[in-house]
């Protein structure tokens, strides 16, 4: 298969060598055979086979390709089963009756899922993901003190620093971060047969549940408090849940990003390449085209939660309308990390335009401090009285030290009071040390 | 790339070839180069360029592949222009300045985008569903006289045929290959350039909305009425909505199916091969994959129409945010279809129990028809009186006869309606002919 | 009730008196008691019943309350019923059986809300829709010539016009006016009983068929091909997903005015009232509050088409799992209506800053004519040559103008095309006259 | 306003009066006037203003309805300047300046909505859970012997017992509730202004996020580590996520017990009230609606995760597009309790038929037990020679014993082994154990 064949774009396009050990159906087989592996192992500890039978088994297994266990399913269209059979061929006939013994298609399937979306997770996504929010924690140290109009239904506001805009984000992600973290820890597998009450195992094992903990353990793995044919759907909810917000957040950087590099904007800007095109016929125009591309990744997957959702809901010990649907829950693990990926190496070459930022903080913004202290200083009515001035549309500053009605209380005012009003890029409140303060919250946790 | 390196079950395990020269990325190039000969083309028809010009451009796009583009992309970051770029190196200096004159790359983009999927409807996607429809259609002419409980709440209601069961898919079916066939034959192309106000070629074309229409012709498209820098996402939006509840349509017929093949009720079941394994461990189990795997394929792309929804919002004459996204859209198609030829082949194969279904018909279902007859008969409380003999949990027929307070009425009925009530089995209204005729107008219509 | 004491925000807070004849709980139930009065009035006219029963059922049906029929459901737990018992209290023991007879539930529960959603759109939606198209027109006639930079993501693209952004929302506006005209017309009713083959009125009426569309007839609706115990779904899922693409154009036209609302762009403003606060705390606020609501209105919807889509599965005849989820599709309705209320209120008080405009207009614009025409006019690399020049970021028509290499090109010119070069507020392609085909287009079809 | 008046079925049909103190917009408004009056104590604890003026601030409040802040709003279109306006004019001229002082709008919105959302979670619907998990405890406790034929597919597969069956939904739901109970006490509000730095509050407080945590401490919240205008969507999310996928537990417990009440397997019902009416034409009918219906409002609810996740993005220090949908948030926490109090209820009367239990479990689920004992005895290939026996569709047991090759396995079974596979009702494996097992877990936890 030639990659542009492919009709997903995650596989001819968003692809990432990083994400194949885990992610490919390739990936998934080998996971099934460690599964079955460990279970050969187990079956040996309690004596119902021999170490050599689960030896023979474990190797058999290693040499296995998808593209045979798919040949197989074609002829008897059962996919465990066809796993079960390629391995049976490569052993000996003493190990052949060990294979698989005691478990359900859906032991084997879940525990492998379970595992490498944990692997999958620890190992590519949450890296990256850390890696993102070291590079905004850089950022925000770098820019705690510039200042930046603060804006609200995109309107000034008031100041706050550009830091600090990114301190929201550092926070945000960073809980998501533990979300994930936590999630992906808390997977669960499953050796308690087809409906889930141990039914085969206890017909030759003591204490199933134990046989169950031992297989697990060897794969780093607990099993739920109750299971059926499936593993209970609820701990890979919690985690599509904190991915899929997680995406959230980082479509939410987006968005900001793009719009403070609109033209009329300009404070941000990703760096172009020398050999980069903007537009095949506006020569002229710097694209944010990564940060769109990360917000697009975000409407192309967060409605798959709804497919999660459903997924939920499975008749009885089950029903199978989960197998197709749940085979795309790695495509989530995958265009998280697409998303995380581009949005770490964009921000990594963000520039900020120190002068487009002054320009932007508009002498408007002293409205709100004007309110603060006429109201602090005891005027029955600050909030009208300001707004009325501003309803005028002339320079707020000196329409404010014009007012007749106004002049005792501005008498009142202290000199650093009044030179708030008169540099609004000063009214930035905490920002700087709440910037800082965020980052070193977040450095320690992640 | 190895089909199992894929990440996509789309890629690695649903693929189909018939999909491949529509839907795959390769496809997607092919598409676009045929939009740029098209217009160089018409640009030659217009004069702007020489007829050798447009000519050489159309032959060397054809040897362009995928690879070759996006090496170049990789380069300067910019898809079509990297297209451009391909196209440009094998033209003489003679005809570079005509290749992609007057487009943006958008013109080039949503133009092929409508095209391969308004053919892969046309040509993959509709002749399977209408032949899924015919499939219906030989079933129900085959069973229109079967009788079969009908069920509401999933309790037992009045009967019906398994004819008129299938009927109803043929009816909501073909509805649905109509709104397909509808909406894909309205997806439009544009030409209009990169804000739409055709600033480009209005430069050096006198009509430029005849030039549209003139490249869009040779691609048998139509512009719409008004475009940005996008087509409208309503085109799009009306053929993704009439795909999904098509698929909806696939679930619930899925959904039914394998209900009838409960072990209780049996009334349908799937032909199983003769090497086919139904469970790993469970060697009796004949199990309803392929319905499932319908219904489990509408969960996976149901939601997806949210996407479709957010992508109709673009800010100003666009934003790249629906880039990544709509890029999804082909995945639909893909599943609808694959949905559709799994669903056609199993109900090819489905085999009707009639042994289950006379056995299913059980004798309370005379209790609506001694109703209704009572009441037209001039009880004044019969749905009552009917209701209190089915409390009892006693044999109805014999009840109902038994009852004194209902004698009078009995005694009017007719010979035809007792035999109504003795032989529930022959109360299915006008099931048989109704089938018929449902049957009658989709063969028209398809 | 206090309506405070609301739960659901469409009740306390976004109410319209004009939905109330449609969508309340009161009205459905008013609907439902229209249905029942057809039917006794068609068995009538079947000469099953005396005319004289059929007035008499209807007169009792008008007095009842939806308060009433709860009281009785209550007792009964059954909805219909309900309502059956409630007229038959107030009706003679002569005409008691013909209340309701050869009907189900849902034979009135349907067919009562497809008359009463499709009002609903005809009375209520599509009017207050074609009022928003109307304004929409008024101020792309009005501003058809009124220059305004073009925007890609975010950055300054080609010049247009004010009126040429307005006639996107007209046509796409448009678009859905007609499908959702179109879906809401198609609804349709239904008389064919339990399981839909007819069976109770069979026993009675000789053309069963016929006696159904006697009875739709007199409400103006018309059967379905087929149907179950239910109509089928897919009537309804059109018109939602007409009615949802539609607010999804409504979110776009707010979410681009409220851009164009940003302080730093300013092109717009909604009007503010002179008594009208911005911010609690900060008085100098103009907040595009009116567009973030049609903005909120669409995210809070929107995703609601699952559910359409999940009732479109209901096992055999029917179950009822769709039948708390369908009560909310009134809302669908509601919130539309309420969107394009709002949207046209603030549309119709739009303020265009023209200086504003004129501002924004930046000579960038002129990079793509340079290349057009340089192409046109035989430079084998016109795009590269202008993608330099825009690099230096010094004023482009200056450095376009000194360009040594490119004298040759330029001495070809026409006097006219450097004009459009040095003014490219110009260039706007046919903005204007494309707007007003838009406009006359949609004032012929609305 | 009518409760019939009503749009929403969450006012008119599904209403509960307990939902009242918490989740209806008079509430709303009642928790924002608790939060203003926190703010003014603590403006008083740190000097800013009297005592006499807090306590004042707080008198006034108390007195204020939901209907005179809506028709200040009405005058000057903002709703939380119009209950300061409402407050301001209750109290005398030296309290007026300090009612709101530092806050911004959503310093109030946001923590009095954190405040109810976690009231009602807290007092109504982690309650009426922990109530529904104990019914599903006593059922199991019960039921934990009782043989029932556990089913994947819809097809009989090995039998465990009822109480297991129950055992399921214990264990998933009550993993729910902890999630809900840990994302509501995870709730945060927020003191730090228009944009989040806290810039009003540091003109006139010196340790401003100190008085922030004094003022939530007062209402027993938190701040986050960091907000902006909004406080992080986040916890909101976390919310949601566990409300929604509780009831797509109950969702799944529904559509089990709707399926074992189907006429052909009959294992539960649903008491009946003697008056209750099943359907108004079919006398007869004894239909699932209470668990049909708490399927359908998952189905009404589910995707408005989606809305809740779009609530995530917000344009820099916050945009308004969150206003009106967030509004929703409460009507899933209003339809879960609804769901979660009809479920409770329809268990607690949930009547289990023995006879169908027991005439449910067939012979061929000895099937498996053979292939395992005679893998486990050594057989090459068990699974293969048991699944060709079922294929011949005759009686297993028989069957197998009289198969030839099989022999010398079957001599070596015991005589207990034997026993299982004549009596397969005895083949539960450790499904009682477990039952009990789940249950104490969770009565410790809930």
């Amino acid at each position: 298969m030639n990659k542009f064949d492919a009709i997903s774009p995650l596989d001819y396009r968003y692809y990432s060598d990083e994400l194949k050990p885990y992610l490919s159906e390739e990936a998934a087989i080998r996971y099934q055979i460690k599964v079955e592996a460990a279970l050969a192992k187990t079956l040996a500890d309690n004596g119902i086979c021999s170490q050599k039978a689960a030896d023979e088994i474990e190797q058999a297994a290693r040499s296995i390709t998808a593209a045979e266990v798919y040949e197989e399913e074609q002829r008897i269209k059962h996919n465990i089963r066809a796993l079960v059979n390629c391995i049976q061929r490569k052993v000996s006939d003493e190990a052949k009756p060990f294979v698989h013994l005691t478990a359900t298609s859906n032991d084997i399937i879940s525990t492998a899922e379970a595992l490498r979306i944990k692997d999958a997770c620890e190992q590519v996504l949450l890296p990256e993901l850390a890696a993102l929010e070291k590079t905004l924690i850089e950022i925000a140290e770098r820019e705690k003190e510039t200042a930046q109009i603060g804006r609200t239904h995109g309107q000034h506001a008031e100041p706050i620093t550009f830091g600090f805009t990114i301190a929201s984000y550092i926070s945000r992600l960073g809980g998501r971060i533990l979300k994930i973290r936590e999630a992906a820890a808390n997977l669960r597998g499953k050796f308690s047969g087809a409906v889930g009450a141990y039914n085969a195992s206890s017909l030759i094992i003591r204490n199933p549940e134990e046989f169950e903990a031992a297989i697990l353990k060897k794969l780093s793995l607990k099993p739920g408090s109750h299971s059926t044919q499936l593993v209970e759907a609820e701990y890979t909810a919690d985690l599509m849940h904190a991915i899929i917000s997680a995406m959230g957040v980082m479509a939410n950087v987006a968005d900001d990003m793009r719009h403070l590099q609109r033209s009329e904007i300009a404070e941000v800007y990703e760096e172009f390449g020398a050999q980069q095109v903007g537009s095949s016929t506006m020569p002229h125009k710097r694209n944010p085209i990564n940060f769109e591309n990360v917000k697009s990744m975000w409407k192309a997957i967060m409605p798959r939660m709804n497919t999660v959702y459903m997924d939920q809901i499975s008749e009885h010990q089950r029903d199978l309308t989960n197998s197709a649907s749940s085979r795309f829950n790695t495509e989530i693990v995958a265009a998280a990390y697409t998303a995380a990926k581009k949005l770490k190496k964009t921000m990594k070459n963000l520039a900020v335009d120190k002068e487009s930022l002054r320009k932007n903080i508009s002498s408007s913004a002293a409205a709100e401090p004007a309110y603060i202290m006429l109201a602090a200083l005891g005027h029955p009515d600050a909030h009208e009285a300001v707004r009325k001035i501003t309803l005028s549309g002339k320079d707020f500053l000196q329409q404010l030290m014009a007012d007749k009605e106004l002049k005792p209380y501005l008498a009142k005012m202290t000199q650093q009071q009044i030179e708030t009003l008169k540099n609004p890029e000063k009214y930035t409140g905490i920002a700087a040390a709440k910037t800082q303060k965020v980052c070193d919250e977040w450095k320690s946790k992640i």
